[in-house]
């Protein structure tokens, strides 16, 4: 009996985790897994109207931590509505994100304390958590923003200098060191089909050991 | 020296929060108190934005968790942009709703634990918490709804049932018992100016002991 895993990539912005994640998708479709692929946040009409309000406003004055929270309730409708039936249903769950990303982004780069957006992020999602978030790791941050070109302009986190993205690189590494069953680095400097391999490398026995019968 | 003091008034809706809340304004000004009005959520860009989502788009799933972050991050934005500040500069501030509102819509009536919501609720608030919050109690609580008539129509939770408000209303009893030094019922059955007095009979102790004179 084949038990559903749920796996989030994450990473900062620019390491090719929207392309590896249909990549990933795609490889366990051809092998006749289920999965449902989503990204946080996004995947409800609240998420999306979040996702505007977090990303593309500007003109929006956002502390910390009300951006936090926003992630969260984002995440929360998200749990309720796509993942946890999905997971029930019998289907793998692939996302673009979850809470790692607040954990890093206002936590170690915002200057909240990770441990409280553990606890809070927590809570919110109703305990659902990934089985494994892949960190895309990139050695030279400022191959992300060269490799995402200059247009379309950067989102709002996007936009900020290359020390914020280094604090950003430094604080998944961190927590990939705390939690090393639950958060693995990924080198992403490597072209697509490299980055590509590594993951599926990294899934092949975790999948195993869920019961999927999988080969890379 | 005179301290500014941060007070909040709550209860289900359709007690005349409002309207009690601009005379008291009106009857500090007089006396020279300066002051600050404000609604939560509201008050900043992002808290009116996230009222409109929380209120006003009847299209919009939440969930409980979802609703209480929204509030939370308005509630965030709020502190920092317009509570604190007024507070720092000696101003006293008057809140239509405060974290106590999520404590009762959330958790009492909601499903949510209270005790989680008062905690990720101060840390959303940074810590600042009104001095004191006047509840106005309704004993009849049909009353609120034949009060505020049948147009224009009420918002997400002003449409629910008598027994919902019942229970909103058992939620704001039973943290006024609970927290007796912070949280003061006061019945509003009566006429606009029976429950006024009350109000300022309540508040005037409370700013003699902060240093401002003042009579009701």
């Amino acid at each position: 009996m084949s038990k559903p895993l749920f796996i989030s990539l994450d990473g900062i912005d620019g390491t090719g985790k929207t392309t590896q994640l249909q990549r990933l998708a795609q490889w366990l479709r051809e092998q006749h897994v289920p999965v449902v692929t989503s990204a946080d946040p996004g995947g409800t009409l609240l998420g999306e109207e979040l996702r505007r309000l977090l990303l593309h406003r500007s003109d929006l004055s956002l502390t910390p931590v009300a951006e936090a929270l926003l992630f969260m309730a984002a995440r929360a409708q998200l749990v309720v509505e796509v993942i946890r039936p999905a997971l029930s249903a019998g289907q793998c769950v692939l996302c673009d994100r979850f809470l790692l990303a607040n954990v890093v982004y206002q936590g170690y780069a915002g200057g909240l304390d990770p441990e409280e957006l553990w606890r809070i992020g927590r809570w919110s999602a109703s305990g659902v958590e990934p089985d494994l978030t892949l960190v895309l790791d990139l050695e030279d941050v400022s191959l992300a923003r060269r490799r995402k070109g200059r247009f379309p302009p950067g989102d709002r986190f996007e936009q900020r200098d290359e020390d914020y993205q280094r604090q950003l690189r430094d604080g998944f590494r961190r927590e990939a060191q705390r939690l090393p069953q639950r958060i693995a680095l990924v080198p992403a400097d490597g072209d697509v089909e490299e980055v590509q391999r590594h993951l599926r490398k990294l899934l092949l026995p975790l999948f195993h050991t869920h019961g999927w019968n999988l080969t890379a």
